[in-house]
């Protein structure tokens, strides 16, 4: 594997494979498969699952880890190419992102979305322009539109839990003090329907996915005989629902806009996870959420601490995802 | 060794058989006794001699570790149980704790007193909430009220040092430029009764320790043959001292009172450790701290600098302390 | 090798048994060479490069490393001799450098300069305080006045393009948003000289080198049969060169005033290495840099972007550089 930017640039039986090596190693690690070998992560937004994860997963393979997070230790890095740098960022990510692949056998970079530009959020394009200057392969720890760990992470927490490949997936909208970036419920709803899954996007109308995602998404469905649909109704989308899986986003409509953004969703703080929404739904249906999850307003802790939630063990299983894709990139 | 929350939750005997182990992986390592083992650390506040020290005791016993400290790449946890979660926290510690030691063997934890709340800092209640939440052993790393690996390591050091555990142990008060935590002092008073030794608290009146600290220490000491008793008279209390443990601590009669604290402690300022203060001492008395020090506050330099302090070996022990424990709970 | 503070204090042949070991190691690294062995690192100042090559390094011979941030994770040290530690400051490096020694192998210390004490810069007066308490060898990460281990990476990088000893290497100043320190200008001269070359010194007037480092560079070059000049013409200082090292540095005539330092630079901007500067050059003439660079400000992108600029390997061949000395300092 010479990199891992995409879940959805694997074929089916590609995921299912890593999914497999997930499980084995999950069951017998493989202490020795990295050794001598180094994992440097880059961190230009913060994390606690990422980074936390990806270091336990290469020490139980044998190899090794370095952390650069620009503003903790490190200066800020420049990223628009026709910046004449003159001002407070001190290197640029056509040099740094080079020197730090010298140094590694693969990196991993963390690059949220800009949060204004929506076409170039869409595109991935910073994400891009730093994995073509990078001489090893990269592994995407969240780019502006895609979260492949967590989606082989969820993938590999789906079967865990027996749940069909062809059940109903509910990717739900929820509230949130600010707009958060589209990467998570892309990456979720692209994993879903590649696993064949029948996918409903419940969403207040302003919190519709962007076409191009729906597109996406669309495309997989035909390949992996999956469904996509959308509703704003609670109740038609929880109807015999077999997981759910809540995650906030910003809106496309007011992308960029926090001020119009945050008068919309003035009205949509009954838009958090609660025990109600599951009346109609599989008996043992579940909620899984990414983390990290702001109890009471994304979802209600009585939701979250009940037997339904599968937070933790999908938590945990981005450490044996991670430790499969690390294993397929870098072992002899 | 399930957990090593409270030094005085073991038996003297189980402390001895530690220092003994300490002693051993001091001499000879044991390299590859936790190959493979990962130790998750988790900072709520900030560390010098314990970061350090618990990365480069696991790295000499073969195994791995992973620091997460939010306000430093990680975000801002919450702690209060009924929080509806729309301010500034990102995570619940009830969903951050058990991920974090869903990638662990052990988890250590630091989380300094509330300083606010002295009945709840006293109980240690938060740092009681993440071990309730987390699956795997836990490491208390400084809570409010205890700080174990400081105090095995100052027991190894009395030990290294030949003290009698029947010994005059005098822990003292002294002035800093802010109300500090009460963990250290009653650690190190429980510890010194727990060896046995005969314990002065020599501090002014307004910095007596609160009554479930004497009574914990009283309790010890009916075990072990130690003593306990309190002076505000530096010279009653250093005559026939054989070690002097300086540090500060906040006063429990203005606890949270920054303000009250700090008028009352401008009187105080003679409560420095000087070398006049060791006239009646024996002879080879030595000076402890568990660092840092702020030099010519709370301890004169020509004190630190001279051969009385063992402040350096008492820090170095922290590493052979912790290479103990973590050998103790972690090896197979 | 006990310490590395300063590569000037190798002979030219011990410098070269460095960099033959670095090349060895790059061609085959010894995996096992540091197992069990500690290397702390103290990041005063921040670091992209200095940190990640020397956790790679490490790993890289089966060492471990730790690393402590003051204002990252830890609080602030005080540095003062003589301070009454009331302030800011919690702790004090005479306590906090042996403190980290005795929990590694070698420590590594990054301590850039005041900026307002030339004097005491020149005479790296703060790293020499820092290593005068360090029971443990000590390793030069960038201090006031040296780099020891950007100079020996640049000497292999030389050595690895077939640059002829003799050859003409120009180092130059360049413009820069602020006043940066002269480790790096003294550490190039010095290394350059070292090895035998003809050295010119491109720059301002008001950009002089001191007389102290020149001089050092003299005696070096006398010993090595090497030459060193200054010049302000560009043209003068570009024909038959071999190597342009471009670096800016913080004028000695105003040093510690960033007003006036500013105001004469201002009218500076033409500093920018570009193309045209090459014309009179060796047809294969090299564009170095210790990085990170200022794109457009210190070296025109079009510099950086052509085959002239050997900045990465110069970057990577840091790793190898310090796995030599890791290497010679502490494997068995």
């Amino acid at each position: 594997m010479k990199t891992f930017s995409y879940l959805s640039d694997l074929t089916q039986a590609e995921v299912l494979r890593l999914v497999e090596l997930a499980k084995q190693l999950e069951a017998s690690p493989d202490p020795g498969a990295l050794a001598g070998k180094v994992l440097g992560l880059l961190f230009m937004n913060p994390s606690l699952r990422t980074l936390s994860s990806f270091q336990s997963a290469m020490a139980r393979l044998g190899g090794d880890t370095f952390v650069i997070s620009p503003g903790h230790g490190t200066w800020s890095l420049e990223w628009n190419d026709d910046a004449r740098m003159d001002g407070a960022h001190a290197e640029h990510y056509r040099e740094a992102i080079p020197v730090l692949g010298s140094y590694s056998d693969a990196l991993g970079i963390r690059m949220f979305a800009s949060g204004t530009n929506l076409e170039a959020d869409l595109a991935d394009t910073q994400f891009k322009k730093a994995r073509a200057v990078c001489t090893v392969p990269v592994i995407n720890m969240e780019s502006a539109i895609d979260h492949p760990c967590q989606a082989l992470a969820d993938w590999k927490t789906l079967d865990d839990l027996e749940i069909s490949s062809s059940g109903k997936f509910v990717l739900s909208w929820a509230n949130h003090p600010k707009a958060l970036p589209l990467a998570v419920p892309a990456a979720t709803l692209k994993m879903a329907v590649h696993r064949g899954m029948d996918v409903t996007i419940l969403r207040p109308n302003a919190y519709a996915l962007p076409r191009s995602i729906m597109d996406h998404a669309q495309s997989l469905a035909n390949s992996s005989g999956g469904k996509v649909s959308e509703t704003d109704s609670v109740g038609d989308a929880m109807s015999g629902c077999d997981v759910l899986y809540a995650k906030s986003w910003g809106s496309s409509t007011f992308y960029g806009d926090a001020q119009m953004e945050e008068k919309n969703r003035a009205s949509l703080a009954e838009w958090c996870v609660e025990n109600s929404w599951f009346s109609d739904a599989a008996r043992e249906c579940k909620l899984m959420h990414c983390l990290p999850v702001r109890r009471d307003v994304v979802v209600a802790s009585d939701v979250l601490d009940s037997p339904r939630s599968v937070v933790l063990p999908q938590a945990k299983n981005r450490m044996f995802a991670q430790m499969a894709v690390l294993h397929s990139m870098l072992s002899n």
